[in-house]
């Protein structure tokens, strides 16, 4: 893929990532960083991760052949929108955001025909935040889910397919529902597990914690506007993944109460299967 | 601290690490490795881990100075109470049980006066088991708590922590009970929540987990058996730490389905400053 201007609004370490990884590998001619923090811009450019900074959403998008958000769930859609008009025809338009099916209705319903939107979600990041973690890598061999509807035009589909390839990303296809049910379990729920489990415990029993206690809880350091706001974007969804958990904690309680040996190993054992199937992050694997 | 013999009793994770560690370190003279599984020793011995193997716990527990119970925590005290008889007078023994109380009770109860015993617990280990994952750092600025009671003599005690900190260990001294109410939430409490979040998810959505889900399920790969014996020698504790997760669970769940943003964030912020204050597990720390 060969990009001749890439914009990317919102240059934190998801943005930031972006830039430096499509700068390294020859993606664009020219990335231009948009922000609403001109201190964010300047860091993110003396990193050399952005070629441009730009304050200014609409003259960005006037420029750009991909525009790629990457800012908070609840802003995307109304930024989308907001950029459009101002978009050459032809302009691609994708975001990262952790939830799709708001977003994407929600864009698809007002989009101007001259643009394509297509929906995506990286299953990378980090508890760490802003362009100074930014890594070039943070997409290789990660899942990218892409979210196409029954209105995306297949050759934008393509192109947004082949943005994150090009990264060293492997691409996913499903809808934006099938996305936000799945990212329910398999990431806004840990988002509540681990600042649950880190916050019942008492600071003088903090020295007696060890790796699996702060592995358990790693989550828990992360952002707490920015999980509120996608764990209400995503509220169903969630409360019906969290009932799920809550059952299976009161199966364990059930099992340990009645002291019932047998019970408690087969929980102990089908949630072993599960994480021996899946695995265990790689030392190479930087985390999300 | 120098030993003439030390005598380790199960040479797995935990024991393989306590016999390279003191060998590199020169703290004993002879280690002797007892296990009830020859091909165990026989690893153990070609890794360097030990310097003699034995089938026979009062053989060996008759030529140490010291002999430590690596041993399942159901079997550690009817194993020190089979060996103290053919223990010298002055042998000192000790343990690494996951919890404390039963053990350190039921030994006190029954052991001859002419040995001592004293309770301890390494927090370090791994969900990886057995000899070939032994580490002689294993210890180094990790915490042991060591649990002496009224009936513990001074200078058993002192050897005891002397020996931790010759492997690079802090100790951190607290009664049995004390040990098994901490524990209860700092490590058996998340080899619940780990296999319980792990056991929920549905196959066809494991290639949309990232490492957020993977870092906060890793205790669901450790040993069932081991972990439903040790959670059961201390079940009213951890109960009591459970009801305290399910309750802060529901906070979230009322939080959320209220869509109550102040209440979610408040909750996400008190994780959050817990898990800060504690840190992250750092890249040259072992996993516990």
């Amino acid at each position: 893929m060969r990009l001749e201007t890439l914009a990317i609004v919102g240059v934190g370490l998801i943005g930031g990532s972006i830039g430096i990884a499509a700068r390294r590998r020859g993606i664009a001619d020219r990335i231009i960083g948009v922000d609403q923090h001109a201190d964010t811009l300047q860091l993110a450019s003396s990193a050399g991760l952005i070629d441009e900074s730009s304050l200014d959403l609409s003259q960005a998008a006037s420029r750009a052949n991909l525009v790629v958000f990457c800012t908070p769930v609840d802003r995307i859609a109304a930024q989308v929108l907001g950029a459009a008009p101002h978009c050459r025809p032809g302009t691609l338009l994708t975001d990262v955001g952790s939830t799709k099916a708001r977003i994407v209705a929600g864009i698809e319903e007002q989009l101007p025909p001259h643009v394509a939107f297509v929906g995506g979600h990286p299953l990378a990041g980090s508890e760490k935040q802003g362009p100074s973690h930014a890594n070039p890598d943070l997409f290789v061999n990660r899942v990218v889910a892409v979210t196409p509807t029954a209105r995306t035009k297949h050759i934008a589909l393509a192109q947004i397919v082949s943005f994150w390839q090009s990264l060293g990303a492997s691409v996913r296809q499903l809808s934006p529902e099938e996305h936000d049910d799945a990212l329910a379990l398999t990431s806004h729920l840990p988002h509540l597990v681990a600042p649950a489990l880190a916050g019942i415990l008492p600071q003088h029993w903090r020295e007696l914690t060890a790796s699996g206690f702060r592995d358990t809880t790693r989550l828990a350091a992360s952002n707490p506007a920015l999980w509120a706001t996608i764990l209400r974007s995503n509220r169903n969804a969630v409360l019906r993944e969290l009932d799920r958990y809550l059952n299976r904690l009161q199966q364990f309680h059930d099992a340990l109460g009645k002291d019932d040996v047998n019970a408690l190993l087969a929980l102990l054992k089908e949630g072993k299967k599960a994480k021996d199937e899946i695995g265990s992050p790689g030392h190479d694997e930087k985390r999300a």
